[in-house]
């Protein structure tokens, strides 16, 4: 049987105009993994990705709120512990769903290999945790050895700390994962990109401050681990030419020459689309067969080949 | 080859005179680490289990103090978060210590299943968290649906959060880390006990507010996955008889026999050697071959038979 990488966003596990309650969260979850269970019940080998964005972001407001009454933990350590809070809702959620009630259903705490001379470490762009007056923001930054950089004219807090986002390199568990799928288990893995680490003087692996791109991580993962087909949930149901414009319609079929094509022209938007139709060009490029977006609740549908967008050698 | 669970105490993370700054947890995770990759390096199989006091302890300090920023999580998920938190230390620290660097060693989110008929539910004593004063600790308590007790007479905060902790009925993840061990990986799981969770009216797993014993949730788990040997790692290096007097002496071999006639005459910590003394026990009587208790840093030493207190049939 076909073996499925499955990628949510952020979205699926908290919607943006919500607080981010436990229950909120779980009911989302719920929603997806619906679609995922039925997926294992027609007998797909499952391995399950997940965006940590706004989970990592709370962990980060509550830590810079409580500096005075616990050590801060490093960014790192924040993403494992998403990957437990989200990996044990998805864990949870989709074994109570499923008809075989033996079948094992498990997050693996994953770590990702990127390279601390990649581009990204000299120039880092990408924005985590909460906004800052400038003020502050300074002060946290000589604190804590951070870079912080304006990154909005909006109200009074423009300022917020940035990492580095470099491109995954290795996934450290990947070959337990793919044995594990191999033996029938969904594996819940390399959550919010999974940890970023990187080998230090000795050889050894360390946790480094940076995000990786979690669409990219996926597509690391899903090469490594030799998965059939990548499909990438998200908030809608195609992707779009001239999206949000009067012209905008869905891609059925894009090829990866088309899709590289539309890339740069600027198609598909920075820090949503792009990184996903990338991620999804290296997977085929590397030997993957097909890559599908669609948005959550399409997710069977699509795989019926009824909806989404597909994208083909 | 034995099978071996390894119990790390809380101590084996962070001391008490420590902060908890992602340094010092690392530090002490490395000195645990190196004795427990030089065990597998002599062809044990391992699985490791673990406390988060004072992890769980720090988030829900940053998660009381950021009420109105961000929406608490309930306690089931702060713990599945340490479990991601201490199994990533704990999973980089033996991968880096290792002569087979092919080899898993991986972490996997551990949910536990416990009654909610469980007596401990009816009279919570388990105290979590932060300390608080008489007034905040009501309106807390109103407010989260918590229940609260006067825990000490020391000092202005005096109150603390008190919660059920019930027996360990099921590891639910237990058959697959049975599985990954057999198969030579090296497996974290039930951390701070595990993730409680029950079954609800529809019979579906859901998270429930306690905390399980962690030597009883590694005795549970030492049970499911038939190790042969339990290794509990703790602050001394025997178990003591008159433990702090002038007639202290410690205990090389007890008979579980012995081990419950002492247990009842109190002659062990409540809420400190109480607990493992019980949790060997339970597991002798299921089967198991032999329990140790010692020091983090006479781990190899009493594997050889040199020190360390022998619970045995």
């Amino acid at each position: 049987m076909k073996k499925l990488l499955i990628a949510l966003g952020g979205n699926a596990i908290k919607k943006n105009y919500e607080k981010g309650t436990y229950e909120e969260q779980i009911k989302n979850i719920d929603v997806a993994c619906e679609q995922i269970a039925e997926l294992s019940n027609q007998g797909y080998k499952i391995v399950i990705t997940h965006g940590n964005g706004p989970q990592v972001g709370d962990l980060a407001i509550q830590s810079e709120n409580s500096l005075d009454l616990v050590p801060p933990q490093p960014l790192s350590v924040l993403g494992a512990m998403t990957q437990g809070q989200i990996g044990y809702m998805i864990q949870q959620s989709i074994k109570n769903k499923l008809k075989n009630k033996d079948k094992n259903v498990v997050t693996v705490v994953t770590q990702v290999l990127v390279n601390d001379k990649d581009e990204d470490f000299k120039n880092p762009t990408k924005p985590v945790g909460p906004f800052f007056d400038e003020a502050t923001a300074k002060t946290l930054a000589e604190k804590q050895e951070w870079i912080v950089k304006k990154v909005t004219t909006e109200g009074e807090k423009t300022w917020r700390r940035v990492v580095p986002s470099p491109k995954p390199i290795k996934i450290i568990e990947s070959q337990f994962i793919h044995d594990c799928i191999e033996k029938g288990s969904i594996i819940i893995a390399a959550g919010g990109g999974g940890i970023p680490v990187v080998f230090d003087k000795k050889g050894k692996l360390k946790g480094i401050d940076a995000v990786i791109d979690k669409d990219r991580s996926g597509s690391r993962l899903a090469i490594d681990i030799k998965v059939d087909i990548f499909l990438i949930l998200t908030d809608i149901e195609y992707v779009m030419k001239n999206y949000g414009k009067k012209t905008q319609r869905p891609f059925r079929k894009l090829s990866v020459k088309q899709a590289k094509e539309y890339l740069n022209e600027g198609q598909f938007g920075l820090g949503s689309m792009a990184p996903k139709i990338e991620a999804a060009c290296d997977f085929i490029e590397a030997g993957g067969e097909l890559v599908i977006i669609t948005s959550l609740e399409k997710a069977l549908e699509a795989m019926e080949g009824k909806t989404g967008t597909n994208i083909l050698r």
